[in-house]
């Protein structure tokens, strides 16, 4: 997916997708005749079909269906639409025997489209949000017929590139007290190199994948007696905290954040005061009673920053007041949910909240879209874009109804979005309670979009804390709280590194930055010589100076280079005679370049710029 | 209290303070002589008695009292001594009215002393431990008799310098159901000059008191809604924070540690496995349930640092193995019990494990109290020891039942204590269940003991969490587990450090380390260049740099350095017309020491030196 394509492409794309699931669904038919069909929709990089089939499909049976999709498309088979009453739709499905469409369409009838488009997750099925539904739209290719909006390609001519990849379970209509029914994944492209770039992102994803590498590394762990969704940082994954937070700290001393630290356990009034509760009770544990009052673990940081502020008397001169703290909050996610890091059920933010005047509000949050495009420079993240959650104003009894300061709010918003000159979309109905929201999607090296960070305007917590402060004549005026995390939760953007970098971060992250390796046993206490003048090397990292250790196991040089380069150590030095009489190292990189014998301070200089700077020689 | 006192000394003025507590008695007991007795043993600097009088005493009555005391010492009374049955002494003290001393004198008849001891916290009353009482030992002065096991002084001159100090309610016996007593607390010394030092002391820490400290310089706040014991650390009492944890950070690299980082929600089978549960549950929050299992707030690090440790298989060539964590806790307090950040509900500990063979055991916790030692220096600490906590080995199922395993580990502890040649003693029946402790006592620059840090070693977690090692010949073998934090719980030490400083932090501690103070407003924009010359400077600081900051406000330069003066920043850099034009700026020390002029690169130079060694120029 290309972030920088042109909405016109993108809808081009997805009409193909959905075409390109018809030709699927006309080939099952043609080869399964009482094959039964649920819903088969376009996809973000292809489309899927869920079938009811006498076949129990595997990967196996792609080449056969793939060759009777090459076989309809090479007859250009034309999409043909008609429309019809609904009754008339109803019995046509029954007659052929499809009894998930007679479902949808008598769901269709009872209750209107709004309803069923909520029931299933395939939008090109059903079309509009109304109430009562009289006449359906149908196509047939071949002699495949089904409900549906359109619009297609004339006729599968017209379809490019595809390639079925995967199938999965699912549950009719998502739910699991239904049928379940067989998800037939493919891909499709215009051009047979975006499909094979496809094809590369999802193999490489596979081979990214952070639990798998998070494993392999040593960076984190999971326990049973620890539970579920807890992960144990190990001190090679702690690196990547310690590293983290110390360019989160430097960044924001910069800016001119102050940090605090606050506790993740507190009394209920808080979060009744905030209106988490009951807003956002079902994402919050169980209380703890205390003495007989209740005390809940933090899903969120926003209140206690709030009562920092609240700690003293605030005047105009002393605002925007930039409170930062990396801070842990607990969140309950049903354990079916949790995914290694990406879900977890605790989870450290790297939080700010940003108390400024209504006049300062835009160009704070301008400052903080900067900040994220800072961050996805040094992290090397070209593709990303922001994504505006708009409130629905009609249903605004689902956030706060004060609709005039939502329109202030978003105006502000919107605005600084549009002055950043960075990339943005607008969403309906998804922003948070106390203000709208926007999120920052960025993209991996592989092509994996992730969610990564949440920023909102707050103009709720003013009222909700009682925030104010002393304007310059002398009365009391409302606080703006802008809520921001660049970093999002420190789990899942490393996460996101792992798979970003493949496990080969850069070297100022990487767990082990240099590895010693001699020759033989006689060139060890060379090594660790210059182990120790590397590790005592005036360095500022965010673990206290550089990471070096040293291989003296027994091992011969090739197997000690090998694991280093599973580990994923960005230098390697070898040490041998030449290189001890000369007072040197030479130098292997984990991609396999060899830089040959250099001096000490030489590399020193080397390692010590590329940390400072945080240059990814990977990269390089 | 002098740490350097030997045992004799000690013993000695135990006893001429206790003499003094029956000489206030006896000055009572003249002056209204209705007053009933409660008891009244020696404290660390002096003594005290609880007496339930017809005058409700204030400190307006001490000059009356204390000439009283005068006066009896002057008489030179002698202390006689007489034994008697016990039924004769409760018809004498019922003869007396002194319902009290009745009152124990039945319960030692019925209950023995074992019991009655714990009951008063007056172990010079009732001596011994026994269940049958039948004699009791008296102790007459002038017309005032109290039931007393001795030693005192032989007369009345013999007691040297004392002094009333306060007055406080304690309930009898200390049950809330009795009635409140009249507490009066004395000084007792034997030179004029210590007991100067004493009323010093204690009006110093009374200015020092960390909570109006904190408040003052804004290190910390409490709020209701957050709940009682769980404190903000506003951003001035982050740097604190942020300094400790760096100053553990470089140590700890050096000393090999490997910082991890684990979550403080946790399963509750974890707790089953450590013992937690059932042996320390009193002292743990409430579960919370979570998809029908318990989970718990963490205690203690501990356990999972040993899931940290079983993550993976360690041989003999991996250990010792120190695994570090800054980790934060939660402990159940009875609300009462909270004081400031001395006892909080939650607090963060300096923490490590160190997992080893039991041949490295011994040298190990030798390191671990080298680097207390190192420490103390650090911080100007003079006085500490350690107290070793030696089971009760005839109440083994107190602790767990392994008589041989305890002894092997309490004579490494021993031995690793002689070799340390730093101070320490011995004290009965508080070690820790799985093995014995050594708790650091520190004492403040104006004399306040803290217990700040406590070391184990533990024999117990090998079986309870099956943490073994593969030997060279291939066996599994049992790991020694060392728990330390030798900064101790982050709340109590800051609590420690701000009496220690007064609140003048070294300036490597300092939350802000130098202030601007132009003279007017023309010299504003030369304070601000040097102002973003000394925050831009590569000083490696626990905050990123160094922490500098302007006052541009319209008050008199006096004004301004008062202003400093009192939130104790180290460095006041004035700027007025002739620093302008010299490119200087005229430094003030906090303390009112004025450097004069000198250039940026010069001052510069000066803190980069105190930040980086840690120096503290108030001490210098």
């Amino acid at each position: 997916m290309n972030f920088q394509s042109t909405a016109d492409e993108e809808r081009g794309l997805k009409m193909v997708r959905h075409s390109c699931s018809h030709l699927l669904a006309a080939a099952l038919r043609n080869l399964w005749p009482t094959t039964r069909f649920g819903v088969g929709p376009a996809t973000k990089d292809g489309f899927y079909y869920d079938v009811e089939s006498p076949v129990s499909f595997t990967p196996d049976h792609f080449p056969q269906i793939e060759e009777e999709m090459q076989r309809l498309k090479g007859e250009n088979l034309p999409f043909q639409r008609s429309e019809m009453q609904i009754d008339t739709a109803i019995a046509l499905m029954d007659a052929l025997n499809q009894p998930y469409k007679v479902e949808l369409l008598r769901l269709l009838k009872e209750k209107g489209s709004t309803s069923v488009r909520e029931a299933i997750a395939d939008e090109s099925m059903i079309s509009g949000e109304t109430e009562i539904v009289n006449t359906v739209s149908l196509y047939k290719l071949g002699d495949f017929v089904d409900l549906c909006t359109g619009p297609h390609v004339n006729s599968t001519g017209d379809i490019p590139e595809f390639k079925l990849i995967s199938i999965a379970g699912a549950y009719w209509r998502g739910d699991s007290s239904n049928p379940q029914l067989q998800r037939l994944y493919g891909l499709c492209f215009n051009t047979r190199k975006d499909l094979e770039h496809r094809i590369w992102q999802l193999d490489e994803m596979k081979k990214r994948d952070h639990r798998r590498i998070g494993k392999d590394l040593k960076l984190f762990s999971f326990a049973e007696e620890v539970g579920s969704g807890l992960p144990l940082w190990l001190p090679r994954g702690r690196v990547l905290r310690d590293e983290l937070e110390h360019l989160a700290r430097q960044t924001e001393r910069r800016h001119g954040y102050l940090a605090v630290s606050t506790p993740q356990l507190t009394h209920d009034s808080l979060y009744f005061k905030s209106r988490h509760l009951p807003y956002y009770a079902s994402e919050m544990y169980a209380p703890m009673e205390i003495d007989n009052q209740k005390y809940y673990l933090r899903p969120m940081n926003c209140p206690h920053h709030h009562m920092v502020f609240r700690s003293d008397v605030r005047s105009y001169r002393d605002l925007p007041l930039r409170i930062a703290e990396y801070g842990q909050v607990y969140r309950y996610e049903p354990s079916g949910a949790l995914s290694g890091l990406m879900r977890t059920r605790g989870f450290c933010q790297n939080d700010a909240h940003i108390y400024c005047r209504f006049d300062q509000a835009k160009q704070e949050f301008l400052r903080v879209m900067q900040l994220h495009s800072y961050y996805y420079e040094l992290f090397g993240i070209d593709k990303f874009y922001m994504r505006l959650s708009l409130p629905d104003l009609q249903k605004l009894d689902k956030y706060v109804d004060e609709p005039d300061k939502w329109r202030a709010a978003l105006s502000i918003i919107v605005e600084a979005m549009r002055d950043s000159g960075l990339p943005y979309r607008e969403a309906k109905g998804e922003a948070a309670f106390y203000g709208p929201k926007v999120d920052f999607m960025i993209e991996s090296a592989v092509g994996n979009e992730f969610a990564i960070s949440t920023n909102q305007l707050d103009f709720l917590a003013t009222e909700t804390f009682d925030l104010t402060y002393t304007a310059e004549d002398g009365s009391q005026q409302p606080i703006y709280v802008i809520h921001r995390a660049p970093l999002g939760s420190h789990e899942r953007f490393v996460a996101f590194l792992i798979e970003h970098y493949g496990g080969a971060f850069p070297t100022w992250l990487s767990p082990i930055q240099i590895r010693l390796i001699p020759i033989s046993d006689r060139h060890v206490e060379y090594a660790r010589k210059v182990h120790d003048q590397l590790f005592d090397a005036d360095v500022l990292t965010g673990t206290g100076g550089l990471r070096v250790d040293l291989d003296d196991s027994s091992e011969r040089m090739q197997k000690k280079i090998r694991a280093a380069q599973l580990e994923r150590v960005p230098y390697m030095l070898v040490v041998g005679d030449k290189e001890v009489s000369e007072h040197t190292v030479s130098v292997r990189l984990r991609d396999g370049r060899d830089l040959g014998a250099i001096t000490i301070d030489a590399l020193l200089q080397r390692v010590r710029q590329e940390v400072l700077e945080r240059e990814d020689i990977s990269a390089s």
